[in-house]
């Protein structure tokens, strides 16, 4: 689980997007809540009942987003 | 708290933007959980302490972005 805090509300909701294009072309999808300008992620695999390595890429993958 | 399925992630993202649209132009930001296609809806008014009653109207226009 990571926290991102953007500088706006609408700042959040254009990474948010960015993260959905890349959620999307890996065909793997994290948890996302918006809390006004931050933004809580948890990338997970349920299949494998937890955090694997591709997770933890595709966390590093999202700080990169900002 | 009102939970919205859409029919795949890229229209639940599209269903986010245009609530975020709504929300902006209110100044008045819901919390919102996205979970794959389904997302979770929380209109409440922090310095009222919960749910005011324009916190029930932009839930009801929440309703009409799907």
């Amino acid at each position: 689980m990571r926290e991102f805090e953007l500088d706006s509300f609408p700042a959040a909701i254009d990474f948010v997007r960015r993260l959905a294009d890349l959620a999307e072309r890996e065909n793997h999808h994290p948890d996302i809540d918006i809390r006004y300008r931050r933004v809580v992620v948890r990338w997970s695999t349920h299949s494998a009942g937890g955090v694997t390595d591709r997770d933890r890429e595709l966390a590093a993958r999202t700080a990169e987003l900002l």
